[in-house]
């Protein structure tokens, strides 16, 4: 058996908010909520959640931003995608799906379920519902032990929100967080976690681009919940290949070459 | 509401064997157990269990035998690969991948854990250890109640097989049907089920092409069983997209426009 | 191994329908719905639905109506209780969960969240919030797919229910089928199935006693589907306890005795 | 929706180890792996991972060294016990049980997996197959990125311990983490995630009295990780009965009272 070390400290996991970064250059009611762009909001609320290692990246930068050691110093990965999924490289994406395999936490935003790392790593068509229509959404926590909770009370509650609507073409998650109810008569599975390899992932549903949601207190503690809870542990090596018998094999008496 | 139309008689679902069958033209001991290739013992002991609608396609067809209305008319497919996963083409394993979220059930065998619908349908590496040493390998029945293990006795045991060992980089399965024990020393997550879509997903992991494996009686009746319990059901329909609000929204006192 | 039986025709499963049955005698409302009691309209929807073998039983006859061969001879039990579970013995309880592990169907309706065998099988409190105010539910299919689900469509609408809302203290389940729309704000896991031992239960939610919703098409479907996916199937053998050895220990060149 | 507190430091949670204490009166073999007892040598362990507040309680002290204030002061609960099931309370057992439901972590040992806590937990008869017959045991690791698997490597191995056979009659874990692998040709799932309200409870395999198994350094290791992981954390309030609508109902203009 391999020595014990400790598990690394990880109360200060470093995180990369990538966002696609356009709505904000066209529409100005983006713009309004968003003056510096969703990821430098979505940054701060993590700092003001104690997380001191926080990063941003955009569509626009060369290789997305996500280039040379990001990644592979990047412990929890923040995505905000919407209208430009197509523009992200195959190969980017890739290399963010093997980093998740490989222990990086993903947190995937509002309508990054159609983003290419969240459909690659779920292997579903991701769909659902939907409608611009400044529904109210209030968010029901249905696991109240689990740590991406925490401090979040019965429910948070949106005043408007673009409404996603089931079926939310998903595979089972591992754990349901959040259940929304909207005004307009629609459920969602807005909080659901996922193990990819060796790395977690966190679906959750608010952030549609025209509404302030990002700035919500409630809000941000669930993202900053989230980021501590997908932050990777020291896991158990992930070993594969081809491997001698640990015991003698039928008819043999002794294990076959170490 | 809908009406309520009766569930289809699926007694007898509508199966595909696919096999990739090379390497009984290459090696004589796989020929020998296969005279006329695997999927061909495959189609048998599905025939044998009473399941009537079965036909074979193998990778040097054209199309890998898929083309046409094939898939379409397919309600369960059988796929096994080993050393050719890269030769089937993406535009095959995405249309494949696309009729098991519309509701085809996937029977994924032994190294099929590598070939391309799997591995899409599944989010992860999917590698595992292995060994080709004639191991025996006893699967043990871990759900007792699935139907998957009707008829199977408290476990299946095969007197040489190749060794796969965990860790098996697959998500968390739904279900866990069978464990299997190595003489070598290894376990194995041997029976996994999965949904992706409206489709059902079952890995099961015997079937090394140098032993008699699906000549098994116990192996043909796991097989069956699956295809049966992996066959479409009448499902509820999956409808996406814009939708208007089934309530009056805030501020309103109708609804939106239907 | 043992030998290959073909599984049992389960296409008319024996259904017994268990009813407090104490509502009907003291609230005209539940009278004027239920005129000869709910469990009559809960039987005739099953056989309404081509489920021949129903038979009934109630909490004042004689062993609740589930002594002798009854529960024996009972493929699956649906189990219906408001303002009596605790006069519901432990001993008749305790009969209805070891035949739970044994392979029997169980159908928890409604208020029987708190019934003693639901949240025995459960092992967690089963409370939930509630209110009862003709609140209108829209039940969501959150798993298209799911056999429960066969006929249903998107949704059921149901007028006027009882309210329910998380959080649901019950464990994860196994697979969620519904969840539950409310008007005042709320939502609901409301179709919810679990595994215990060999015998597969199902939670479903409406039925508050003073709407006619056991007269709705859409609820007797679901419950007619839960039926037949509840009958138990020809499951491997459930063997315990002390066992020799199946290959040679460490030290030893035999297996033990046989 | 309430202030946002930060998490509590639960870097040391309060751990109490529960040990029936009774082999090792009786069996001398017993009494040399553990001398003043199976839950000192616990606890040692515990200590020597810095877990500092770590007590004991045995089953022959008054109310089973689990009255008072203890059970409220506890955060971990560990539980030994064998062949004195029946002696434990149902009224200590019903308290321990409702402890877990606010939040208590329970990591139940061996053959603790037929204790009143556990089984009224889990729902099920929790029975298995075992032989006392010096096996080697190795316990592979199939959730590599688990909490509770950190710093384990690939694999456990134990010289000799009781074997321990599937079928085990749980319900299907939230998480496996551990699966065994026995010389004598079975497997088992040997380390098992549950969670039950807002508590944790773990099952972990290892530890026949007639073994030095609770001196091994891997496993002490996971069981500390375990006390870790099954540490509460700050819940989302679990709040249940009556409650007013938070939306007009049908046919109302606003909520009702509040």
């Amino acid at each position: 058996m391999i020595p014990f070390p400790p598990p690394p400290s990880l109360s200060s996991p470093r995180v990369t908010v990538w966002h696609e970064y356009r709505h904000e250059h066209t529409n100005p009611r983006v713009a309004a909520h968003y003056p510096h762009g969703m990821h430098v909001t979505l940054a701060e609320g993590l700092r003001a959640h104690g997380l001191s290692e926080v990063r941003t990246a955009t569509l626009d930068e060369p290789e997305h931003g996500l280039g040379g050691d990001v990644l592979a110093q990047t412990d929890v990965l923040l995505w905000w995608g919407h209208k430009a999924h197509a523009e992200v490289s195959d190969e980017v994406a890739r290399r963010v799906v093997e980093r998740v395999w490989d222990g990086m936490g993903l947190i995937a935003l509002h309508s990054a379920h159609f983003s290419k790392p969240f459909t690659r790593l779920m292997g579903t068509g991701c769909d659902l519902k939907w409608r611009e229509a400044s529904d109210k959404e209030r968010l029901w926590v249905v696991a109240p032990a689990h740590p991406i909770a925490q401090g979040v009370g019965e429910y948070l509650e949106l005043e408007r929100e673009e409404m996603y609507g089931e079926h939310f073409d998903i595979p089972a998650p591992d754990e349901l967080v959040f259940v929304s109810w909207f005004s307009g008569g629609e459920v969602f599975r807005s909080g659901c976690t996922f193990t990819r390899g060796s790395g977690k992932v966190f679906y959750f549903r608010p952030g549609h681009e025209t509404y302030p949601t990002y700035h919500h207190p409630g809000v941000q503690r669930v993202i900053a919940n989230a980021v501590r809870w997908a932050a990777p542990t020291a896991s158990a090596p992930r070993a594969f290949g081809n491997r001698p018998p640990l015991e003698p094999l039928p008819g043999e008496t002794t294990p076959g070459p170490q």
